[in-house]
């Protein structure tokens, strides 16, 4: 039984999940559903096994919840009934940290399998649902217990903030100012997270076994990219603002730091080597709009202000660590002058999230 | 996926878990304690397992909730200390209805996994904690997947109350007023649920996989005998009362029936033989006082009043399904004289509830 450090489970107030904007998670999961579609099939073809136990970590407790798993339900379903095979048994784990909303999840439980049923028809097999509360920094299952894993939008997170950001004054993230050292305890900690994470699944994992990641990352070999740091930094913007105005103060600012890495496929590719479980499949990388909102039509005005939906995606995910470190009456100042900063920028240019996807195999 | 009409979870209200009386629950743990410690010896000692997967059934979400499971690791763990093995890995599937807290149950579990490990030193296995939501008449785990069942207290409660009881006007449970088709209609509903709970589980265990669950029942064969449904009869004079006063309406009274069967050991037996997948270990009746407080010391003047505590227990179970049938206003009024006329018995005669332990290996 390790013990792992976890993310916001120190602090009380952000004792949470991998908390996600549901659009955004949603578009990320449809956008990189080829490469999970062509996973899950290729396990199956595999062996046309009686059960398939699948596992998605950081499952959060919105509507997405059950939107991939439905969506790889659906995917083997429709392999089986082309062949005539008969349908396997599923288990599947829902994973996320314990202050996750467990009790949401289950109780929505019944509607999803009725409507699950539905869709797939007759003949599908049944499909066992489990909560897991707890780090997937540390071992979840028992060994060779599981054959598909899944974690869209998660293992960006780090189960902690890196040691010796002290000299990252005035940011709250690696940017362009970063000294070296504060973008190499960034990335020691994310090479210790992510390669026990690689080890502890693959004990985990059956042999041939497969696994889906997507995580927020970057194209570039630079780690202060802006194409990964730039929504941090205007958050620190906002920050800076309200520290000159007295709204905050100094030694908070300059100890506020996110815990959180964004690869690049090279460095998720170098992991995965390094580590020594895995093949890699598939290494990919995929781009979504800040404003997830934006290909909808229909939308209200405020749905349709870039600034207001960046914000508030990003609140989501921030507010835990803000409101335990500065504590809760901030929040508002904070993001509305984010927002203002936000739709500025969203106006005179384009901005995306940078997504890596890498399909593995247990060797 | 098989649909099973669930207790408790169309009342809305209702929608809740087995809830148990927490002292009275740990007594009859403690006090079947010497059968589950033989089953898991023997199941363990049967094979030496890499790995043990254990379900508890009914599992609640108060402090008994991790009770049982850390006294079946202590056992395993002083067995395989004296012989020189190594841990197996443990896999807890804990269960109850959907409506049950789950959230309480994860957030609690990093305690009990440090002072698990506190106690059984080193050199023992992990545990891997999963909650499992849905009713245990149906499947919830995949073919093969467990090697040891525990249920207590939990199954005595019937999937739906039985159709047809109609003429069992006055009475909520059966009683020695009840016509003898409203103790047939009980007898034929925990006949379809428990041998569809044996069905399923036999599905669920390995061969050799062991079970032990413990029901509230009888030692007589009349299923109207005092010793099991006397609790209820004096809950039913308390509505009586409350209907003469026009408290409560007739029709009312006349539809409400308690969802629950306690068994004989031979109606167990008699399932288990026709069921077909199990062999019986053992099969044994313990006895604990209505007031489950009266062994204790050092308790206020409330806790040692009979009435109080037998009330309050009765109260944790009915307390959902009298809520959901009569409306949430007549709750105090209730217990309040169900609770003078508990006391009024307790001080003239000595009454205990029955429990029917059964201890299974999957044939």
């Amino acid at each position: 039984m390790e013990v792992v450090q976890v993310l916001h489970m120190n602090g009380g107030v952000g004792e949470t999940s991998y908390a996600k904007n549901s659009l955004l998670q949603q578009k990320v999961i449809t956008m990189t559903k080829p490469i999970t579609e062509d996973a899950i099939t290729k396990l199956y073809c595999s062996k046309y096994p009686d059960e398939i136990a699948i596992a998605d970590l950081g499952c959060s407790s919105g509507p997405n919840t059950f939107f991939l798993v439905s969506e790889l339900l659906k995917v083997v379903d429709s392999v089986r009934q082309k062949i005539g095979q008969k349908s396997p048994e599923y288990q599947v784990f829902l994973n996320d940290l314990p202050g996750n909303d467990f009790n949401t999840i289950f109780r929505s439980l019944s509607d999803f399998q009725n409507k699950l049923r539905k869709q797939l028809g007759p003949g599908n097999g049944p499909c066992f649902f489990t909560g897991v509360p707890g780090s997937f920094y540390g071992r979840l299952f028992r060994k060779n217990s599981l054959h598909f894993v899944h974690s869209s939008y998660s293992l960006h997170w780090l189960s902690q903030v890196p040691q010796g950001l002290e000299s990252n004054k005035r940011n709250i993230y690696m940017a362009s100012t970063s000294p070296p050292d504060v973008l190499k305890a960034y990335y020691v900690q994310f090479q210790k997270n992510f390669s026990l994470f690689l080890k502890c699944r693959s004990e985990e994992l059956v042999d041939g076994g497969r696994m889906v990641l997507t995580l927020m990352g970057r194209r570039s070999d630079d780690p202060s990219s802006k194409e990964c740091c730039y929504f941090w930094e205007l958050l620190a913007i906002a920050l800076s603002d309200m520290l000159v105005e007295g709204l905050i103060e100094e030694e908070k600012l300059n100890s506020f730091n996110i815990p959180m890495y964004t690869p690049s496929p090279a460095e998720v590719k170098y992991e995965v080597v390094k580590e020594g479980s895995f093949n890699i499949d598939r290494l990919e990388v995929t781009e979504v709009n800040w404003n997830a909102y934006q290909d909808e039509t229909d939308l209200s005005d405020a749905f349709k202000d870039g600034g207001y939906n960046v914000a508030k995606c990003i609140r989501a995910v921030a507010e835990p660590l803000l409101a335990s470190h500065f504590g809760e009456g901030i929040l508002d100042e904070v993001f509305r002058r984010y927002r203002e900063i936000i739709s500025d920028r969203v106006s005179k240019e384009k901005n995306e999230f940078v997504n890596v996807t890498v399909s593995l195999i247990k060797a």
